[in-house]
This record gives structure tokens, C-alpha cells and sequence, in this order.
């Protein structure tokens, strides 16, 4: 491996007198059952293109408590597993749409972030190495011609305003045979790929226009429970429990008195829970906007009061997310701690995250696990670490300005010679329940398919 | 990335005036091309599970000499790439047999052999790795129970006794639903492997009791035109040319004149290849069983005479192959110089190769790729590397004790930004070119299919 031990594996610190739960021992001895599952499931439900999921590990609890569609952070990804990238894109085109070629990437209309645009210049070059051409179209309308960005990386991105033809879109000179969206479509869904001939992928359906939070954890609340019962476990051990206020304004306050309650309610359940497995922290949730991403629109919660006394800057954060999207709808979702804090200055090797000084001080940081999956294949992943940040934030905040340190293992390969918490398996446990997130978010696209099928009452030519 | 510029890679040394071709610049130039070649190839005829193969890079030539159906050499890779190999086995499977569960897997009979040992266990561990269980069967008809062996590197294997139940085969406790083939059958077909309702891959009629180099050479013959016209290039870049004898007995020399003739023929052939390239190296032909494997009844010849004075050693060693297979016919094949050495002492980081040590007194060495395949994804390589071997000799003789020195990269991620020598245009360009062969050994096995169910009168059950 080249990789040594320990060198990029935070240590699980559970501040806690609650049980280390027997989860990662049970994952390693049912692998077998497990990914046979996991096989079945694909048949049934096949998996979205890409995703991201954020885990929290709090030791007792393994959750994931997000999940992206639209992927941006490839650039966070550790380099020597571009390869296996290569490959799970080549998998996932083939499976898609066997006879594609020319592929149209279409990236977030904000395109100022540098991290972003280096994300999806790494994006592009996979694909390009996967063996496909590939260019970069935007449905923003004020670009009229190509604009070329020269990126820190010494990579360069070439975006070309989109053109349609009848029911065809290109870019000038390129006609591509598959849409792929990196453009979680906040600001709408753009009507230049409204009723292409070409697939878009994910559907335009699953964007933030359309999606909700609350639909994908209820998909994912059945997931756990089936899996629960693969492996004769509690669900709850890798659910976050959740409500959701459907009307909310936070400007006037209406439904506010909605919120509060059904957070006493949902801090009742988690009590219930926590004195079950004797956990002696404290319970606290996050409330979320139920269209929300980017950490936009997102707070800490320990009683129904703080939610009574927001004061005026909470409430401004809580009134619009990303591209002025206005918040109509929350989700409540149970607080998971996260446990997993470097007690030691963590060592690497330069190449793995550009410099080595962007790594000092984080001793004692807190990190927050993200896993990458490309089809049905965990490709790596790395840690949001932030060493101001406490146990119960978010570490995806605005202005968090998390440091990413890229996982040393791909999360692919559990070995049974080791501990279950040695970090192989540390990694295998990430990708399991991962992929449990990729099923719900797997169903949610069957789901939206038939639902626009059914609206247009033709079958939608997009898939999954 | 985890390795240096440099640190594993060897020069290419033509000591020759001719010009090194444009091979590599092509293949990068159109890669986009080659792999959408590549994916139509693989619905066309589907890949075998797994392939290794030989190459040899002579600069103005890079080209397969040798296609093996049954890896036996997985502990050579570098261990980084785990995780390419675990995730092309599940795609294998999904494709060969999605609701396959249980792996029985058929090492070869001569079992003591440390190294292949090892590679057996790795392959175990990576098919376990990626969600299925798996177990070793052997045909060998004096085990009569569980046989453990401790590895080196700290392995174990347990090797069992095959049970035949009417049409299915398995072992105490475990019965499959494929059976997975790494015995090249050098011995025969064992009769407890016919005609079973599971699936056996590779099928037996692809080990070396029903196949021959002719005929796989043929097939590449085909695959590298297409190829070449594809790329408008001549195919003899990647092609060697050859003939075969199909008579022959080297204990009574009949047969001799017919190869002394072919061997003269075929040498006028490369020297005519040479003349159009400026190529001013002698050339040379390799003479080799027909039916061999393991480098066993390999000869390297200038001319005709060369053949018909072969003294009793070298008769001696033409006279059989492994598990004392007689030979009766051999392929003559183009030599193909390998101009790929260590200039340097090659550095490596320990974890690699094991020792250190085991790296000195390389310097000057020559090198001969050999490319692992699963399904139709390169995971990576190794060279077989001999400090006291010319440019001319099979580094995969018996007693050759080449030493392995695994590649650093992993042959599916060209770099349009290097140049064509650049190492990781290097591993893809050797990728292309064992794909080739792998193609070929594809359209072996469709055949090998085709003409064992026309006999049969029966579909055959066994797959790719």
C-alpha cells in the first residue's frame, strides 16, 4: 500500500460511556450477504451515475446525513485512485448507454468557486481518460460565447453556451449523444434541456427544483429497515431519525410553532433511543432546508425554544439557500455526533493534498467522513476537517472553509485479517453505508422517472 | 500520485538507427476512438475473466508474444491497484452471472510453487473482497481431504477434494454456482469438470489440452488488421508475424526440414519488414510448442540451420512441455526485441517488491511487460525483469528467475498533457495493445464455444 498505517485515519474518540456498537464487526463477518444484497438491489433499482454522501460517525451510530446527486468535489479525491474512477465511468456509460461517445458535462451556472472548477475540469479529464470525448456546455444565459478559464491546477476549462436544435442540444461544433449534469439545477431547470432525444443524466427531476430531503430520507428509512433485517441489527444504528414542516416562513414566522413542536417531538425519540444504548450526550437536530444544499440553510438545535428565540441573523440565514431560493420547507433530522477527531497531528505525503502546511494544526480536529461512488462503485472519498468546529456542527457550513484530506483507501476492500476497526474496514463501513444512501437516492430517481412518464404520459427517455 | 516520475519505469534504448514510430502519439491522439473500438469489440464477442499477457516493445514495435487464460501471477501487482482488480471482478461477475454467490476456484495441480501459490491466495482474497465467497477445489485425484498450506506472506490456502453430485460439482460443505478455472489443463480435461450444470469459466475447451498459439495468433492476425485500419497504421507495428509446423517430432528430427524451411521463410518476411523501416537489427524467430505454457520448449533462432544443429540438450528440452506434454507441433513466431531497460538503478518505495535488495545489480537490466486483464479492464502489470538476459531471450524461461517488479500505474489513464513516452501514455499504450490480444483470445473462446455445442449437439452451458 502506499499508504502507511494510521497516517490518514482519524481516530474514533467517543467521548462517551456508551458501547462502541458491534456494527463494523457484523458488517465484516456478513460482507459476503451483504454485497450479494447490495447486487440484487442494483438489478432492481439501478444506480444513479454519481454521488456524494456525508457521513457522520458518532461510534454508536454510522449515518449518512447527505446526499449529492451532482458531485463536486472530485478534485478532494485521492489522485492514485483515479484509476479505479476511470473504470467505475466506463461501467456506468456502458450499463447507461452502450453505444455513447460524445458527452455533453453541464457544471454549475456559479462557476466563480475555484475549487469547483477545479472539480470539474478532474471530472472532464476522467471522463476523457474513460475513453470518451467530452466538453463543457452551460445554460447560462449570459455567456455567448466559449469562455476559457485557466485553473490554479494548471488545468483549463472551455464553456460554451448551450444551443438547441429541434430536439437536440449541442454546443458549437459537438453534438453530443448524453447529457451530464454536475448542476444541481437550484435556480430551476433550464428549458434548453427540457425534452431532449439525447438522455440527461440524473433526470432533470433530480435536481434541487424538484427534489426534497424529506424524500430521500423517507426512501432511505426504508433501505435501512430492510437492511436491518439482513443483518439482524437496528435500522436506527445507520438511520438518522427525521420530521418535516412543510410550511414554513421564517421572514413572517409562520409555522414556526409547527417547527418547535416537532422538534421537542423528535428530541423525545432520540432520548428514547440514546437510553436504550446508553448513551449519555446529549440529543440535538439539525433543521434543514427541505431543497437545500450546499450547507446553505442549516441549523443546530438542542430544545423547541431555540427555535422560538431565533434572532434576526439565524433567521435571515434560514429565509433563502442557494441561488436566492426561498426556504418553504424544513427538514428535522436527528443530530448524529461525529467522533472522529485526529488526536494526533495527522502526517502525509505531500502529493495527497497539495501542500503540506494546509495540514498543520489539526490536532484534535473533528472530520466528517464524504464518499464518493461512481455507479454502483465507491471510488474514495475524503474528510471535511475542521479544527474550530465542535462535535454536533455541520463541517459544510458556509464559510466553514473545511480543509479536505483525501481518504488513503478506496473503501472497496475489507480486510478480514484486520480489526474491524483498523482502517480498511473503517473505509469498507463508509462505503456500505454509503451505497445505502446511493439506493435511496436510486429509488428516488426510479421514482421521479415514473412520475414524469406518467405526467407526460409518454415514457421518459432520460435515465437514471 | 503515490509514485515519483521515474522510479518504475524502464528507458526505452533503441540501440538501433531506426526510427521509433509514432505509435504511441498515435494511440493517444485517438484514444477517444480506440476505446469506442474497443466497446463495440466487447458486445461484439465478450471478454474472457481474465487475461494476462506478454509484450514485448522494441520501440518500432510494440506487440503481444504470449496470451494466458489463467493469471498466474496477481502477487506480482502492485498492491495499490487492489482495488481496481476488486472492482473489475464484480463487474466479471455481474456480466458473466449477476446472481452468482459462491466461487469455486480450480488453482493448478502442481501446487508447490510458492509464487503462483501466493497468486492464488491474492486472487482469492480480491474475489473475496469483492462479495463473494470462495473456495479451493482441486482435481488433483490424491487429495482426500482439506490440504492447508501457510504461506510467506503470512496467507493460507486450503485446498479440498472435488466432489461430482449427477451434474454438480463441489467441495465438502460448499457447493458453487461457478466454478473458476486457473488451471490451464495442461494435463487434460479432469472428467469432473465436464458437463456440469454450473458454469465453468474460462470453458474447458480453452486450456491448453484444446488450445493452440496458432490459433490465437490467427484470431490477433485479424484483430490487429482491423485495428490498424482503424488507425490507419501498419498492423505489423503490433503484430508479430509467424507460421507454424504442425508435424513435428524433435526425439527423431522428423519434421526438422519442414521448420528449418519455415523458420528461413519467416526470417525473410521480418527482414523485409526491417528493409521498409530501416530497422537494422539482426532478425530473429522464437520456436515454440504449439500447445506450451510456461515459457517449457522455447527455442530462439537466426536461421534455418540453427534447427537443423540443435544439440541433444536443446532437443531434449523441445521434446515436452509442462506436466510431460509431448510436442508435436510448434509456432514459429517473429522475435520481437525488447529495447526497454533500467539505465538506472531503478528505485522503488519497499512496500512494492517486497525487499529492497531484491532491486539491486537491475541496472542495465531488460524488461518484458506483462499486462493483467479482468473482463475487459486493464488493472495493471508487472515487468519481468533479467539483469543476465539479452535482448533477443525469452525472459520466461525455466530458470529465467526473473524478477518482478510491478508497474507503478495502472494502463487505463492516458495523459494528454505528458508526451508519448511520458510513463502513463507508456502503461496505456501497453493496455491497447494487450486489450488486442485480449480480443483475440475473446473470439478464441466464442469459437471454442461455438464448436464445442456444434458437437455436443447442445447449447454450451459454460460462458466466457
Amino acid at each position: 500500500m502506499p499508504f502507511g498505517p494510521d497516517c490518514a485515519v482519524p481516530n474514533l474518540t467517543t467521548s462517551t460511556d456508551a458501547p462502541v456498537l458491534a456494527f463494523e464487526s457484523r458488517l465484516l463477518e456478513r460482507a459476503a450477504e451483504i454485497e450479494a444484497w447490495f447486487r440484487r438491489q442494483w438489478q432492481v433499482t439501478p444506480p444513479p451515475f454519481y454521488a456524494s454522501v456525508d457521513l457522520r460517525n458518532a461510534g454508536f451510530k454510522l449515518a449518512p446525513v447527505d446526499t449529492n446527486l451532482f458531485p463536486a468535489g472530485f478534485n478532494n479525491l485521492n489522485p492514485a485512485f483515479e484509476p479505479l474512477c476511470v473504470q467505475a465511468i466506463q461501467s456506468a456509460f456502458e450499463r447507461i448507454m452502450p453505444s455513447a461517445c460524445d458527452v455533453l458535462l453541464v457544471p454549475e451556472s456559479h462557476t466563480r468557486n475555484r475549487f469547483y472548477l477545479e472539480s470539474v475540469a478532474l471530472l472532464q479529464e476522467l471522463i476523457r481518460k474513460a475513453g470518451y470525448r467530452v466538453e463543457l456546455g452551460s445554460p447560462r444565459s449570459d455567456l455567448h460565447g466559449p469562455e476559457t478559464m485557466k485553473l490554479d491546477s494548471g488545468r483549463e476549462l472551455v464553456l460554451q453556451p448551450l444551443l438547441r436544435d429541434d430536439d437536440r442540444v449541442s454546443i458549437e461544433r459537438f453534438t453530443p449523444c448524453v447529457v451530464l449534469l454536475n448542476n444541481d439545477l437550484s435556480g430551476g431547470r433550464p428549458a434548453i434541456l427540457e425534452n431532449l432525444s439525447q438522455p440527461v443524466i440524473p433526470p432533470l427531476a433530480l435536481g434541487w427544483s424538484n427534489r426534497s430531503k424529506t424524500q430521500h430520507f423517507t426512501h432511505y428509512r426504508d433501505v435501512a429497515r430492510e437492511f436491518g433485517a439482513l443483518l439482524e441489527i437496528d435500522p436506527w444504528w445507520v438511520d438518522p431519525l427525521f420530521r418535516n414542516c412543510g410550511q414554513i416562513n421564517f421572514k413572517t414566522g409562520d409555522g414556526e410553532e409547527c417547527l418547535a413542536s416537532n422538534v421537542d417531538l423528535l428530541l423525545q425519540d432520540i432520548r428514547a433511543k440514546y437510553g436504550e444504548y446508553g448513551v449519555k450526550e446529549e440529543p440535538f437536530v439539525i433543521v434543514k432546508a427541505d431543497a437545500g444544499t450546499y450547507g446553505m440553510g442549516v441549523l443546530t438545535v438542542r430544545n423547541g425554544e431555540d427555535v422560538r428565540k431565533l434572532n434576526r441573523s439565524a433567521r435571515k440565514k434560514m429565509t433563502a439557500t442557494k441561488e436566492g431560493r426561498e426556504i418553504t420547507g424544513v427538514i428535522i433530522q436527528e443530530g448524529v455526533y461525529t467522533f472522529e477527531r485526529w488526536v494526533e497531528e495527522p502526517r502525509f505525503s505531500e502529493s495527497l493534498s497539495g501542500s503540506a502546511e494546509s495540514l498543520l494544526g489539526l490536532k484534535g480536529a473533528t472530520a466528517e467522513p464524504v464518499v464518493y461512488m461512481i455507479d454502483h462503485f465507491v471510488v474514495g472519498g475524503f474528510y471535511r476537517v475542521h479544527a474550530e468546529r465542535g462535535i454536533q456542527d455541520n463541517l459544510n457550513a458556509p464559510g466553514a472553509s473545511f480543509r479536505p484530506l483525501a481518504f488513503a483507501e478506496a473503501g472497496n476492500c475489507p480486510d478480514l485479517r484486520c480489526g474491524p476497526h483498523e482502517h480498511p474496514n473503517r473505509f469498507y463501513a463508509y462505503g456500505v453505508v454509503a451505497r445505502l444512501a446511493l439506493l435511496a437516492a436510486a429509488r428516488e430517481v426510479a421514482q421521479a422517472l415514473l412520475h414524469e412518464s406518467l405526467q407526460s404520459g409518454r415514457v421518459a427517455r432520460a435515465v437514471a
